[in-house]
């Protein structure tokens, strides 16, 4: 997908969200932005041991949690909205400031989870190691440019 | 899916959840699920609204959630493990009781939420309607039985 479509696919989408949930109260979209990311923690987690050898490689788990954290990654951004950069949240204001920024991370971060699904669907240690380690890096990307 | 299918699935998956996240603590997998739920909700919710007319329906957003919506049905059932029914959590410790019941009533989230991804693909109220209900049934179902 190019950068525009991207971009318009964004807009479209917050703008779409606003409309169908407006009436979401701060703490809501806060906790359901946060239940995703705890649930890519868990999906997430076991890649790791895997990918790093602290428990054995299980191709078909290993792939059915690349397609969870592939979903995942398409839902985090609608739960990203003005006004609850507050309190009960490690997520900074700058995200607010640095939309744009922010969301072609999260776009990255959906282009690589995708590409690690791929990976993982060969079975192939050395196909997954890079794609595992560049979504790991995009993970850490954000973290610490809109992360306290 | 045959039923017998579906048994030894679930069973696979129990089986190698366990293995992969034996160090996972009580509280890390309350959290999951209930975060799991949370995102179910926030899909949920907006559907709901335009079913019932509340809002506009938006074919591509509504479709949009469906997806979601069928996702995130393949990934609570790992985070109902033995041992996590103690406190912070509205989960029956009858779910570990009747442990074959919960996982078909899981089951057939997951394929009433296809069905309903896939009614939704069709952008026609008339096919929607019946398959949301038929999810919106199901969750019913399963919390007045294993929830509190």
């Amino acid at each position: 997908m190019n950068k525009m479509i991207k971009l318009t696919l964004a807009a479209a989408l917050a703008a779409s969200s606003v409309a169908a949930v407006a009436d979401i109260k701060p703490f809501e979209a806060v906790e359901y932005r946060k239940g995703i990311f705890k649930a890519v923690k868990w999906q997430f987690g076991p890649m790791g041991d895997m990918v790093k050898g602290k428990i054995d490689y299980d191709a078909t788990e290993f792939s059915r949690r690349a397609t969870n954290l592939a979903a995942l990654s398409k839902m985090p951004l609608e739960g990203f909205r003005p006004g609850t950069y507050a309190s009960a949240t490690s997520a900074l204001p700058s995200i607010e400031d640095d939309w744009q920024t922010f969301a072609d991370t999260m776009s990255q971060f959906q282009d690589n989870t995708a590409a690690l699904e791929q990976a993982a669907a060969s079975g192939n240690m050395d196909e997954i190691k890079p794609a595992f380690i560049k979504v790991a890096r995009t993970c850490k990307s954000c973290h610490d440019k809109f992360k306290d």
